[in-house]
């Protein structure tokens, strides 16, 4: 074990530094988009087995109807086998066929005590990666190796903080009481994934769930948040639209114009009212229809998102863009088909937990500074495991690694500091260490 | 008798010439829209009785269920109660109640041979009549006395052929053979009369139907056109949009948007494509909506036609409108009810029967020119009669009393040379007698 | 003086009661419209004079340049008639020739002190009033006895209380210091005439400045709220589009569209992006377009407003929408003629003052209940006067007389315990009294 | 030579059967698409070379800027490569970069006579062609070796028939007079070649012009059509929306919607009011926005095309269409860039010469059927040859080469039967003759 039982936890955190900036670098080289995490997993799953973790994974932690967002078969026994190629394990690759890359490791310790949970995401951005030598990960040479993909959000700093604190929490299991659970979670770019490892029930029994992310442009280098607040319900649909093409010359009149009704609807969705009781959104991001300029277009298919304030708002949003989708396929005869691709809760803070931990870390002091909240914008699935647990009577928060950023979340160029790593392991642990103990 | 029996039907009809002036303006000044010729045809009944025909109207001539764009009852009992008011005859008036002012008079004469038909439209425009002294109508004292109301498509000269020739012909009925039947059809602005007359049967038994109209910007001020073609295929539809009103600032969401519904429905009827078969058009004449400036608006009403070079061609459009009607209802979750307000079907020309004619007036010639053929493109419900005839193997017509006009028919500044009444009159009873005979 | 000076303000006030509900109902049977309320205006004017006031009006408290939404010359016209033949001043009316109904009353004290100043409004909605016995203002014969117009949001009473607190105020005159100024705005419904008086610099001199409202659906029918928060900043729009006609079957590609201008309008103005920083609100209440079903179009008129959480907000609706009405001009080649019709400001409530108010009116406690903040959405031209005084060192609030009312304000059966009158008028007088002597 | 000199050209036609279908296969196997014709045009040149002609390409026959939709440089450079990989001479290549494929090969006679020309076209279309059994090319394996490519409209029939007839021609030069042209045309699918070789001034001096196509799904195998009418007159748009993307979710206001104008410009486009005087048509293909879901879309495209029946009404449709993008782009305040990407105008047969041409075929008669007239509907930009020799007072035709089709024309299954080449190739010949003596 690399890692001092004598030790105070940040120490032993401070002693991981360099194998953390490896492990990261090691995964930003192999960025792999949601729900084809196949490498790594399987990296996760053998390190959490040697760690002494309980681990399930594939139909144990997914449930499958509730998967949005899925790529195809084909794209994914592609995926199956670049892993394959890149180190992962034909055994567990095989055991997560149909993109089931979720994972959930427990560890039982001896006291009894509370379930303290944590939720990490392991996908990548389809973002292509600046590759010029202002981006540190080109010229350090640890860009992605792979076409339109790029850990873009930090996630490869997730996965490597949550293995990190696996084995600070392995190291330091004397100090534990009742039972961690170390959640890594495919698919959370489009929100999608949350949803069926919730619906699988991996949270039901979680008494404090912590999530959380690296980034926030502050204007320290060096700070926890401990609430982050301010997340939008958000939904995200597809549009496929079907009709019948004809020589836009000849026989106008017999095709079934499947653009136009698309064209349509991206208008009249952004017609529906605003909402008195809080914010909504709306966004057509992409429209692709027709084969030819000739020819009545008999294909078109829109990528939508619905976003509200809260779950309600966002439910309100998504009825009246379904009805609108029918009538627009209804005002030029064609037919649609609406897909879930991704959703997300409103989810809401829970402050007297935020301060809590606040008080906790504070007296550890490693941060330049403790902020107990920010108010975010923008949606996040980890909202569902969040929810699942407040109904639960559990108790859960949304935290932020804060560090200087290379650039905006989902950018080309974005890089982070990784000094945070060590201390977000660290932080993890404490906090691990102080709930189960409750 | 006015006409003397021993003259020459030209004779006789150009001694009528001052009656047929003064007839026509008294018609002029007292203009009925559609569905309320209570007056007018009051006055046709009375005179055709007095000349000896066998006069049906009301229910015996108007098949109910097949009347549209009727007013409603409040306005039909201002115009019935004015009509009275105006001098006609309160028991008619009565028996023509819910609009029914169509009226067929019927000559039987002794000889056996065909059933010969004239049909003439009795109703105004809904245009406010020019009041200036450059407007005749008005410099001699014969613009219309009613508001908004004005005959200015010559319907009030087409009554005063109709009742004339009524007169030559009941003068000329040893010349005859078979039956004569004189059709006088309400409401044939916007093409809404005919079609309840047709079905209530009126042309089923007839072997030729003629139609006519005054006009035709002619550079000859004296001209008969024998076959006008090229009647579109029209549809008149209303649209009512119902919704629910809401405070915009208040409460945006709880509104279902009529307005926005009807606006959707105007620029998406547009949308119907263009068929490659021939001519086709879709206008929306007019949209009022909303209540006020802020309030989420309820209500939406517009007014819409189709056409096409072919019955089928229109229908087509119909089939497109309605559907795109009810899907901009869906659209906005508001409810649509759509009502038919007047139809015409394509009609199609009879050249021989249009060469024949222009043979048979030639020889008589009081027209500096007879002409056999114009293209008129706009639509007349005298289709529905047309069609109908053609279908039984009848033959039928539509001619034109070539004549200056002041201005374009429905200008407020319509008039015409009232010397073309008489010609006209004296047309159509040489073609009774020669038809009828064969 | 029908006060008698010993008594406390609010025995004074109270036995003002029976005749403030005479002067209510005359008020209310006598409703006038935004700008043409000359006899409210000219009995205004001659009270205030007869109470020692120094009353200016017309053009001396207008700023012509700055008038929106005026009625035309011709309205304009028949209601100055009208009010001369309900009693109105015929000198006073001329002096308020094109709508220019505004009053600034002022008393000037003998000690030195603050510029204290009250608003109140005076115009009517354009709503037709109930007539059945449910509505007490029927039954007791006080309704409108001028058609589509009706007091139903308290205005009646609005004035009321002014004149009022202008008794009060004038006979303790003793206890006050600095001036007191009365404002009586015109056209406040469509938030049309605080502008203009703001642009004529009525209240650049102003240290403390009240607004106030009757109404409130309270549980309680007797309290007041010192601050009403939550004013939206809104502008009123109207658009005018003027294309070709051309008759829709013969020659469709002659016509300019403005029917299909203005529905594309409608349409894209609902697709204004939400803003990030708060609400806002886009609504085309009203659209009437077109002449006849088979013309196109030439003639269509929108009205709109939009909202926003702040000025800038509301700004950036604005511009957009500026942007929007064009495009849509120039896509179907119309003119298009935008004016403003009405604006107000968002209007930021001050708390201290608010909190003041309420320490000094539950002294006296004659109300049930004092509140210190409602948040109210909809929008109020009050916000100019409140904005300009803020802007200049001086503080405002916006109060609520609160009391059970028998419907939504604007709603054709709204009514008001009278009871409130009598409370509002002392309210505003201890207020001056307390604030002009700071 | 191995055409027999004493033999009659139909002989000699029948007698290059072979090589022809031999020859046609193997431009089936090699398509290239239009402006990068390099292999195929190489091989043309050559061959010309060598029969003695005088032959012009490149800048000689193609006006720069008059070229429409030309692939980009980087594509070009990819085709000039493959070309010559499939045997291309590089020198010819080079002189064609920049896409400037066209032909021009003149033979010029010992006697004066007129000048005759005639016209092939020689791209391919973007389709993949069939590769199952039950399509010939595919089991005689000649179907197209490349992706995305395939001479599904016969064009490699027609510069097969093009070189048959150039070596017919040479042949029987001694019974020519006069000059022969034979113009090898790019890119006529889109209709974007003619155009700049029009402007090139290839047909200035031409006093006669045949084109012609393989097709017509005739009852019969074998006829020849002498003219083809009814051709549409059209203008291919592409129109490239730039705006301003933003983050939908955080700052939709700061967003400048390309999908929305792009979308809205595909809905108004349609609704261009139909044209009175002739057919017109509209049609949206093509549009391709955004770039994700969450963010407002800064980038859409869109491919359209206008059609006449005659150049005028061509024209009024491409005017409201540009004036329509403009305003689109205005109403989301995003960059529009128009780019002409094809033409053709309506071209009027010669009946005269129509007949001339049968009468002269059916001496011959190798043909089960010459008619003399079909109306086509559909586009082409021989129009643009034919209008300016037309202009010039010369006369043209474009003639029809009967022969049964697998599958319509652009379908992926398009085959004909092979024996039409001959014959065409001797028609060709033979008008040679006969007009140019005239």
């Amino acid at each position: 074990m690399g890692v001092r039982n004598m030790a105070t936890i940040w120490q032993q955190a401070e002693e991981l530094k360099d194998e953390m900036v490896e492990r990261r670098r090691d995964l930003h080289r192999h960025p792999e988009t949601g729900w084809t995490e196949f490498r790594t997993a399987s990296m996760i799953i053998g390190e959490l087995k040697n760690l002494g973790y309980d681990v399930k994974f594939g139909d144990d932690v997914i449930d499958e109807k509730s998967m949005m967002g899925v790529p195809s078969e084909a794209e994914l026994a592609d995926y199956m086998q670049r892993a394959i190629s890149e180190g992962a394990d034909p055994e567990l690759v095989k055991k997560m066929a149909g993109g089931k890359t979720g994972i959930v490791a427990t560890l039982k310790t001896d006291k009894p005590g509370k379930t303290v949970a944590f939720r990490f995401d392991m996908d990548c951005n389809d973002v292509e990666e600046e590759r010029s030598e202002e981006h540190r990960p080109a010229k350090e040479s640890f860009a992605s190796e792979h076409k339109k993909a790029m850990h873009a959000c930090g996630h490869d700093g997730h996965v490597t903080i949550g293995l990190s604190a696996a084995k600070l929490l392995a190291a330091n299991k004397a100090r534990l009481a009742g039972t961690i659970k170390l959640i890594f979670q495919p698919a959370e770019e489009g929100v999608r994934g949350a949803f069926a490892m919730m619906n699988a029930g991996v949270v039901d029994d979680v008494d404090y769930l912590f999530g959380g992310h690296i980034g926030f442009k502050a204007t320290t280098n060096n700070c926890l948040v401990t609430m982050t607040d301010g997340f939008l319900a958000t939904t995200k649909l597809d549009a496929e639209f079907t009709g019948v093409s004809a020589h836009a010359g000849a026989a106008p009149e017999q095709g079934k114009n499947a653009l136009l009704a698309a064209a349509q609807a991206a208008i009249s969705l952004n017609t529906i009212p605003r909402h008195s009781k809080g914010s909504s959104r709306i966004n057509v991001g992409v429209l692709n229809a027709g084969t030819g300029r000739n020819v009545v277009p008999d294909i078109a298919a829109i990528k939508l998102e619905t976003r509200g304030a809260t779950t309600e708002i966002d439910e309100y949003m998504v009825t009246e863009a379904k009805r609108i989708l029918n009538a627009c396929a209804a005002m030029y005869d064609v037919k649609v088909k609406i897909t879930m691709a991704g959703a997300a809760p409103a989810c809401f803070a829970d402050k007297e937990l935020g301060h809590e931990v606040a008080e906790l870390i504070e007296e550890k002091c490693h941060y330049d500074e403790v902020v107990e909240y920010v108010d975010m914008g923008g949606s996040e699935d980890c909202g569902y495991f969040m929810e699942r647990v407040q109904q639960h009577g559990g108790r859960a928060l949304y935290m932020m690694y804060g560090t200087k950023i290379a650039a905006g979340h989902h950018n080309s160029h974005f890089d982070f500091n990784e000094d945070c790593l060590w201390k977000a392991a660290a932080t993890v642990t404490e906090i691990a260490v102080h709930f189960s103990n409750k």
